[in-house]
């Protein structure tokens, strides 16, 4: 059994991890750490947990950490995480990182986007980024593997072997809606159930995040640097990411799109090459991807949804994981 | 033009009280006041209000109130309401106090339930109930009215005349389910999007604060002791109350019940009884109340449906001013 | 009072006209049709309406409804708009088109996209459009006014005074966000409420009947032609309509465009230009329209929000009717 | 691997079924059946089972069924699903029928409340009811297991360790609220999205057909005759049901309850007893129920959730079929 510590263990993503472990037939949580409510016990924290969970909140101590997990999966906010993470560096685990911070490779990108100084800025340029359909062979071998962001799994996973075919410009845009649960569990006025239910509105337009991390994992893959717009929205739902990308090649169409991503994901157990316009709900609370192009004018238009808490999360956490301990990538994913 | 000044004017019901003397032929607002974001154009704190009133956020002055206003709605927490009311009475002005402060008519019950001194404790006791359906007369006459709580409307609405005309027993169950405008627009983990959508729970059962109120103001109408079991539920959606309401008399059947409210609320321009069992979104955005009565066995099974802002709040409050200035009560308030 | 009949209006447009109608200072509904459910009170069709409009569905009779009404607001579905439009003609009354039947120029154009022959083509080419934002004149003279689509209202409104000003290019993308109503109320599975709800998808991508309507009227209005991307998304809410909408143009920038809208708005008393990015909910239930416009690169992001119901919809046609009849655009729409 | 046929597979239950048996280590869907759309992949009717399911829809054929399946799960309307379960009768298989067909004792209660004639009205009276808390012997045993009503199974499971003991009196208010995909897959006004979002309503007030069930159940299982009233409520979310129920009885409090329930319960591993009110969420997606107790004046309110689809319906099924093959209840349903 695959000895699994949870860090930051109060939010959306953390009770996420901690279902699918709970499930895992070779896994199971051994620490669920938090900086409040220490004591109290994980399930009254996430009720849905009660009866399936018998530990309580502990402070995220490396050394204990170190004794009972084989593998941490950090869930904290970015900055404190890579604290964490540098702490934990010193333990005989694994890590897995699903904040930002080893996301990009450039400690200057992520001080202009992040506007803070980076923790441990020599650790970056070498982390593996946790997309096993694009990194497979460094996330095997990883220590430490960066969770990508649920915006830019859903971006890159359609754009990646197109850019590396060379069959699109480099000029692209990236319409995206989400769920609420991409927020947090903090509470704050937006988040509010009747600030955001019944409505939909975009927000970060042209400064989001995730905007660098697109840009620079598609260049990682395919050495090509892309210009995009990416616009994220709001949308009044618990989980789901769909995204609307706009591309244009010459001779490309839709019906290229599609033999190229069969192509590359011939071998990728969660994603599926689909032929009419996929929703979001046909993927909730699975770790698939499902992608279509279809034809508009001189541009294709991409569509693919993925459920942001499980694909754009802890669900490819646990995949990178499966990867990391030389399992089937499927393994306590579902089919 | 009567000059409302909006006391509290950050939340739901505040808004939805702006919104409302908007439309309002004969009112118009002329304060709004808030002890945060004082110079905050109320525009930028309710984004709905763009273009539609050009006002912003001042400190609750009394004497500038008095000197601008000729009404107030008190949309203030509990206690903090009745410091305001207070210091307000000293004004050339009238008072709607949304708040719990002023509904019931015993300081020791409220000081029980409300687990605080009252403020104003001397003013009990004689303060109009702001349901003119029950109450009209006293109501035209006050300088002070208590408006009613959402919950409290929903049950008091079909209970009193059965109560009136003796022909159900005291005991009485009151299973309420709430949308979730009705917590209010304070950001706390329960009121959050990803904890209250999708799911539907019980809360403070037995033990509710409208509970008091609804036995105390159907004593007073009704002049009955009553045993009402209140049981409120977070339901899934911005606004709307259902209660259903499960009573038993000698020889009542649903068209008994019927026949007492035609009869009761002949002249009540927003009561409607109906035949078939109601949906909250009947009522949605409108000051109405849908009622009907079925037989089920041994009991009758009461249904009423409201919107909890606009008739469970800030339209009740605009019907209760119509009355206080000899207006039409259903001017501004549509049909 | 202006007498209105209503055809069709067992729909959710025919609702929101009826309840906004009733509403209105000095116009009145007086008849309602339907070819199903003749003699059904319409308040049993639409429970909203208890109490508040004491007619029963009847056959659309011209001669009737020309002896009932001044003006009839046609909400059938396209084709059989046209056919009963035709009808009316020979009557003493105006009509305002809810259909998509006359909002298009050509009959060629219409027969492609509508894959229907058109019931009375030779009318085409001169019906007034019915955006007073743009077209007040010709509305105001019309006794046939095609309302507009409630996408096209979305992406009009904020591109056309920027083609007119000749500062972006043609090549213009729309990526627009609807809630469900805009589906009408036919039972399909699609629009179930376990199908639609916490899901998010696209549909007709670069083939939905609302993109020629987009390029024909900045066409009549710009003297344009633009080559629009329109790809809409079912949004799981009742109501709203946000379009982001992605141009360029040479030196252009956010303030520009907003500066424009400014000037070309000033005597718009719906139209409100924004600083941040506006939500749906924002607008939902009335009939305002709130953009704004930001950077994002080498691109300018528009946005525009507005409930597809009201101004989408019915609110236009009662604006369009206020126009029609000399009165005051905003009369019956709130302030 | 246990071979499982899926008999009317178009709707939500048969997805949810098939989802589970998915995850089952144990069993397999080797049968898909329809009266509609034969030939059809499966997931071209349920498109989250894209990839996860390589079969197409056939017409149930019993014969076929019987050599390919070691147990089917019949998913028909009620009648129907009894002349199916009659026909496979003859083949060497097991049958769980998740219809209303076989959960009551007496045909001629059956006859009242379905309006129908039972077409098997001699297998009655003899079939196991799928409750494995209450009848796990039974089930073992079975051919044919009645899978039980999801409203029943939240009413069913608080009341009838109460009843055994004789803590409470017979006459018991049951107040439910559900989510929408109880009401099944077929198109239907009442189930429109724009209908049923942002709405809450009674239905079938004392007459619904799962009324007879849980008195029926609560008879055989506690040998008691109930006067029970079910109020059912149809709630703006996708699954769940919580149950409000009143109780009163002799020295009766929550604590009492609770107790009872412990050592009833003992061995359940889907039941749990909290502290405090649970939310339908706590459950969604899961085969667990929650359920707490709460003194509220003379009387008990019982609290329990499940989640209307899983221990509602399909989950339970699994539950059945992992009773009737000698497995570990819990098998392929989580933890």
């Amino acid at each position: 059994m695959i000895r699994v510590g949870v860090v930051g263990a109060t939010g959306y993503t953390a009770f996420e991890a901690i279902r699918l472990i709970n499930r895992h037939p070779q896994a199971t949580v051994t620490a669920v750490t938090s900086r409040k409510d220490v004591g109290t016990p994980i399930s009254d924290v996430h009720r849905a947990l009660t009866g399936q969970l018998d530990l309580s909140l502990s402070l995220a101590d490396p050394q204990q950490l170190g004794a009972d997990c084989d593998v941490v999966l950090c869930c904290l906010p970015h900055a404190a995480s890579a604290e964490t993470v540098r702490a934990l560096s010193e333990q005989d685990l694994r890590v897995i990182d699903l904040s930002a911070d080893f996301r990009l490779r450039s400690a200057a990108v992520y001080e202009r986007w992040y506007a803070t100084e980076h923790p441990w800025p020599e650790r970056l340029g070498e982390v593996a980024y946790g997309l096993p359909e694009l990194f497979a062979e460094e996330i095997a071998d990883a220590r430490l593997v960066a969770n990508p962001g649920c915006y830019p799994t859903s971006a890159i996973l359609p754009l990646a072997p197109l850019l590396k075919a060379g069959v699109i410009e480099t000029d692209i845009i990236v319409d995206s809606k989400s769920g609420v649960s991409g927020a947090g569990r903090t509470p704050k006025l937006a988040n509010l159930y009747c600030e955001a239910n019944e409505s939909i509105a975009a927000y970060s337009v042209g400064k989001h995040r995730h905007q660098p991390e697109v840009v620079d994992v598609l260049d990682r893959f395919a050495g090509v640097q892309t210009d995009v717009l990416f616009t994220p929205h709001l949308t009044p739902m618990d989980r789901g990411i769909l995204s609307t990308i706009y591309v244009q090649g010459r001779e490309l169409d839709a019906q290229r799109v599609k033999q190229l991503w069969q192509e590359a994901y011939a071998e990728a157990p969660f994603l599926h090459v689909v032929d009419s316009p996929p929703a979001t709900k046909h993927v909730s609370g699975t770790n698939h991807v499902h992608m279509t192009a279809i034809d508009a004018g001189k541009r294709v238009v991409l569509l693919s949804v993925l459920d942001n808490v499980v694909k754009g999360a802890s669900g490819a956490a646990v995949q990178n994981m499966n990867c990391m301990f030389g399992l089937d990538q499927t393994l306590g994913l579902g089919a």
